[in-house]
């Protein structure tokens, strides 16, 4: 499949900054240097050197060539956190259908993590999402009420609900992650078009503000031969440099 | 359960690291007054802040208190390469009791991963992990039979195979973990005592040398009731800073 030109001027400069071509405290070159390079318009350059500056490899550039400040890409927060962000990132097309969108008591788990009383009104928002069209993910997602009242302002089968949650002003600042397995339910299963019981990945989400405020609990289901996580990480070296480690969501 | 005190007081460094009592670039107090504020002798205080050396948190010591480097905790290359220093890292007591191993023809997706011919003599080891005398991972891995053979002469019953193989000089420099779910087969059920088809969370590796060369291929399936990876991130501020992660994994 043929990725999209930005992804693709964006792997290249991984691939200089990771084997040392680009070393770290150098500058890239300038975005019309880059533009004639990869025959490139400059707002492909551009996108390609706003998804290094999210991944924290590359900083500045206001006005002068940014300058590596990484050689580990780490995946960006907004990727983390939004699959739509992440689906673009990697060059493929997010879609979504919502199955259900409610006002209701929260249930036990979710009050659990959002540190309310079981009962208290949250918005659930339970979403079919696809990569390139095929099904790939059951999305379960509780929100504290005034957040997701927002919602009922938002079409959720347009895209990403983070998106326009921090659009509004909503601030996510902060995201813990559990990954582990789970059997398919029966309505997991119908809509990823699987057997009930199908072993899927899981991503459970805890989303806080700034001063610590639980916004958001999702609960995220991949068929786990259409996605996976990766993780790369290399010996120290016997100076104690710090580890290096990089952290990736991946089509499988 | 109560926590070995090494433990306990890497526990509140790095609290205090995360929460800014001990800043980036300042020193941390002596290992005598550690000793004295925490009621531990000199080896504890220098295990815990070994533990805090290898997530890359500190850096240097040599005679001098050590500096604060980092505010994130990323789990140290060598708890992730391995069972047993992982489990010792967290205050558990790993366990293993090896079902089989065997010097035999590499497996077709052992082969891909080793970059050998399917039917290659490897060495194939599948051992049943435990956390505290509880069944907690399968693990099977495929080495190469330079590395593999060294293992005829290690008692896998008894620890850790990283440990007794990098003893040995072997090169593990640098490992790529994917992290899925899976079925469990009947030999996994039996050794993890559970259902057959019960979802496990899957962490396949693939560990490399210096120059790149594949020596380890590995499937080990935890129990998600009993562990799952954590992933923290926080969204980088309005300036640009470098995306901060934070991955682990944990007792679930």
């Amino acid at each position: 499949m043929s990725l999209p030109l930005h992804v693709r001027v964006a792997e290249i400069l991984r691939a200089q900054i990771a084997d040392g071509t680009l070393p770290v405290g150098s500058a890239l070159p300038s975005e019309s240097a880059l533009c004639a390079t990869h025959q490139a318009s400059r707002g492909t350059v551009r996108a390609a050197l706003a998804a290094l500056r999210n991944e924290g490899l590359i900083a500045g550039g206001r006005g002068r060539p940014p300058v590596v400040r990484d050689t580990a890409v780490v995946q960006s927060f907004e990727t983390f956190m939004s699959f739509t962000a992440w689906a673009h990132d990697i060059g493929r097309t997010p879609g979504q259908r919502t199955i259900e969108i409610a006002r209701r008591g929260a249930s036990a788990i979710a009050a659990v993590s959002l540190e309310i009383e079981e009962g208290t009104p949250v918005v659930d928002v339970l979403r079919m999402r696809t990569l390139d069209g095929v099904p790939a993910m059951i999305e379960r997602s509780s929100f504290i009420e005034p957040v997701g009242r927002l919602l009922f302002d938002f079409d959720s089968d347009s895209g990403s609900i983070y998106a326009y949650l921090t659009g509004q002003g909503v601030d996510l600042h902060e995201g813990r992650h559990t990954i582990d397995a789970v059997a398919a339910t029966d309505v997991d299963a119908a809509h990823l078009d699987i057997d009930p019981g199908s072993p899927l990945l899981r991503e459970r989400r805890r989303a806080v503000d700034h001063s610590g405020k639980p916004l958001e609990y999702a609960d995220d289901r991949y068929r786990p031969d259409r996605v996976a996580f990766t993780i790369d990480n290399t010996h120290p070296a016997a100076n104690g440099a710090a580890p290096d480690i990089r952290i990736v969501k991946e089509i499988s």
